[in-house]
């Protein structure tokens, strides 16, 4: 059986920028928490959507579009394909979810591996 | 292009105890606000996960082989297949995910329609 998740005691475990971690499986998705800080890169995922639920901080996702900024309790799914670099002027802990293996800068040369935690 | 979605600004809208309602989509997922109270019926998805986070209050997952509790920050997926009986003591608020079409009891015939908000 799988264990509980608390979101909070899973982010103690590490203080890095930009290294996701794994906490949970639903359905062949990575359930993730990951904190953030400065301006990611811009990308696309082209087969999946992007989910992002912020816990902490501010989040914003700037798109050709337009931005969204998020604060806690608030989440946004960047639709498959869309362009996106999210940027966080303070450090921002977030919940994501996306299918197991998929590259978080959109390409697997520059993505991490994401750890289990 | 999706909206940015506030999860206490959509719990808000509604005060009836579960009956799910979907705030976004992802890859063909219902993203779900529910408020909680008492004991649910005994069910299982032979086809898929289910994603619980507690937003506030505190639920108890009940299982064959035990049970767990969660608070607020608190996820736990329980496995597709697994027999499983959500009960709150106090109203608690969840977010869900699972696949578009999912039936809250498992059965489609007591299921309940899933609202959009």
């Amino acid at each position: 059986m799988p264990e509980p998740v608390n979101l909070a005691q899973k982010l103690s475990l590490f203080s890095e920028h930009w290294s996701p971690k794994i906490v949970a499986a639903y359905n062949g998705n990575d359930v993730i928490v990951v904190k953030v800080k400065g301006e990611f890169v811009w990308h696309s995922h082209p087969e999946t959507d992007d989910f992002f639920l912020v816990l902490k901080g501010r989040l914003t996702i700037r798109m050709r579009e337009g931005d969204v900024t998020l604060g806690p309790g608030e989440l946004y799914v960047v639709p498959k394909g869309v362009e996106h670099c999210p940027v966080a002027e303070e450090e921002t802990h977030l919940l994501l979810i996306e299918p197991a293996g998929t590259p978080n800068t959109g390409d697997p040369e520059t993505a991490v591996v994401k750890e289990k935690i």
